[in-house]
């Protein structure tokens, strides 16, 4: 049935937006937030500074942002209601289930359209808040309050793992967060983007962006790198065992990416913090692990411009703070939270509906129930 | 900044992909599901038996569908650690911000990539069962359980009003559901192929696409027109009221669509049935709301083609049914379900990830922050 008709399946090189947000440059291995080169943010440049960056456009007056942090912490206490809920999440539930659940539960009719930075502020600000207590109350733990004394990661990775975390954690993990904060038109944000075009509200874009976002494809695939080097277990088994796994069609987890035909920059950086984080032996595990998967994989494909990507030292860096691996994703929501209120901003300024069409190859109209109808 | 790169904002006239499903004939005035045109469907067919066909592909052996029939019952009563979240909702949310929860509640882990056929029988029982049991909450009454022995379209409507339906109110919205089971590529439902296609699931997709739904410039906004109905008061203020309403540059609810240049053909089979189910001054008062809004419209725009869409005598027999106006996008989304379920299954058959590209128009890579960064 196929016809003419030209199909932009997977929508590749459909250009569906001008934004002035970030820029990937999958050419030449570039990720720029309104100017900035992630380089000229990490390590160093707070979360809160981030946001505000994102949020507002422009740099704030000082380091963290006193407006983003002020907001942050303002909207640090969820609302009783949203409380309830998050709290009648099964325990044992995966994070990112509950996390999608989360994000919905914040919906309680006070978001409306157009969304609102105050609005951005509030997801940025509980969504951590509300997976830390879901975590913790899992964990068979009380629920750690967030101390209005603390950086937005430092309170992310305290509240969730329970404990006072090394300052070379927080700093770690802050840089994560800010290498995630945004990244174009991926496909969460792109289904965060045809939810408010709309009119939809933010909570409910956001909870469609985590909907999305928890595919292996997307955004759901981090930890099996680290099952992956795990199964590995040793540097000197890298080759063998990829070997042997490409002998079987399977992939190799954080290799590859669809914008990128070169290094991806955050991974080079994570890989820089990694250095600095990570367990040694794990570490040349990961190298070897990259190392001999790059070999094997441009053999079995010459030419082929590929590259680990952020997963993989996303994930030596979120093990190596001390989050568990179901958390990976989560924390990647967690970061990315500030991209998702930047891009609902930006879509509610100048929107338009997003309804794309599609070309019906079903039987031909005309056919007859086979049965008589009841009667109305 | 805008550039010579061509732009497809809201993706107008952009063909995403090929379905089989549905197919929306907006210049004729047709909406077909599977090569039945609806008015081979309603009034009569029995909603699990178009849930029979949309799944399927071909309809069902008999009247109602009796796999559908058997695994919607089978599927009625959701799992305790999802009803304890739905219980768990503030009584009191608008309805549609509960749904939302409650479809993300679904989503407790069992729900996988590929998504099944099974996974839409659990999305399209479970949807109304926990909608009815919150509503009913919400109104201080005890939940009603579904009755086995019920049709969909029965159990819903006694389930939601706490009333055994009249036989005629019972085939009214059963009609409206099969009308509103599916419309190809609308925002809904683009948001739900985004999600599945980055391997998410049934349960995260659904919940993004209710997200979307919720939206005004989707199905968000049906309740509008009752309300001005209401304020309209008589069918002999019309004319006046709309006059006086355009001068104030503001819209009139339920007029226009984005695909149907001719009678949106659901809304035709809507009058019909709101001509045998309405109070008969309100069906006057709609239909000379219709009649007077679209002469002072085309007499505004001559040779504009605009009509009423589906949400003008959806909006009639859903009042007519006895559902309350906050129920009438949450109505909408539990009869989408069905289309839901199968665009599910049609994207992950021939997947591909959903990734469009933006172009960049903010300031120029380079930027220097402004001040001296923490040392990592």
């Amino acid at each position: 049935m196929a016809s003419a008709i030209p199909i932009a399946k997977g929508l590749d090189h459909v250009v569906v937006d001008r934004s002035s947000i970030s820029w990937v440059g999958g050419g030449t291995g570039e990720l720029v937030y309104r100017g900035f080169d992630i380089d000229a943010l990490v390590p160093g440049v707070p979360y809160e500074s981030v946001v505000h960056l994102l949020l507002y456009g422009e740099p704030p007056s000082a380091d963290p942002s006193p407006e983003v942090a002020a907001a942050l912490r303002a909207h640090q206490r969820p609302p009783p209601g949203v409380l309830s809920i998050a709290d009648a999440i099964p325990a044992g539930q995966p994070p990112l289930e509950a996390l999608r659940t989360i994000l919905s539960a914040l919906g309680d009719g006070s978001f409306g359209y157009p969304p609102t930075r105050e609005d951005g502020f509030r997801l940025i600000a509980q969504a951590p808040v509300l997976l830390a207590r879901y975590v913790r109350r899992s964990a068979g733990g009380a629920p750690i309050e967030p101390d209005p004394a603390l950086s937005h990661a430092e309170n992310y990775l305290g509240m969730v793992t329970g404990r006072r975390p090394a300052p070379a954690a927080v700093r770690a993990l802050e840089s994560y967060l800010v290498l995630l904060a945004d990244h174009g038109m991926n496909a969460s944000t792109f289904a965060l983007r045809v939810a408010i075009s709309t009119q939809s509200d933010l909570a409910s874009a956001a909870t469609a962006a985590l909907a999305t976002l928890k595919g292996p494809l997307h955004g759901g695939a981090p930890a099996k790198v680290s099952e992956m080097l795990d199964a590995v277990g040793d540097a000197g088994r890298a080759e063998a065992w990829i070997a042997e796994r490409l002998a079987r069609k399977e992939i190799l987890f954080g290799f590859g990416h669809r914008a990128y035909k070169t290094e991806d920059p955050r991974n080079l950086l994570l890989h820089a913090i990694a250095r600095r984080v990570a367990d040694p032996a794990r570490l040349r595990l990961a190298e070897a692990v990259e190392d001999r998967g790059l070999a094997a994989l441009r053999a079995a494909k010459p030419g082929a411009r590929l590259y680990t990507n952020v997963e993989f030292y996303g994930a030596v860096v979120l093990e190596s703070v001390g989050l568990p691996r179901e958390l990976f994703t989560p924390t990647f929501a967690v970061a990315r939270t500030a991209g998702w209120a930047a891009h609902a901003l930006e879509q509610a300024a100048d929107n338009r509906l997003i309804r794309p069409e599609m070309e019906y190859v079903g039987p031909p109209a005309g056919r007859r129930w086979p049965r008589p109808r009841a009667t109305a």
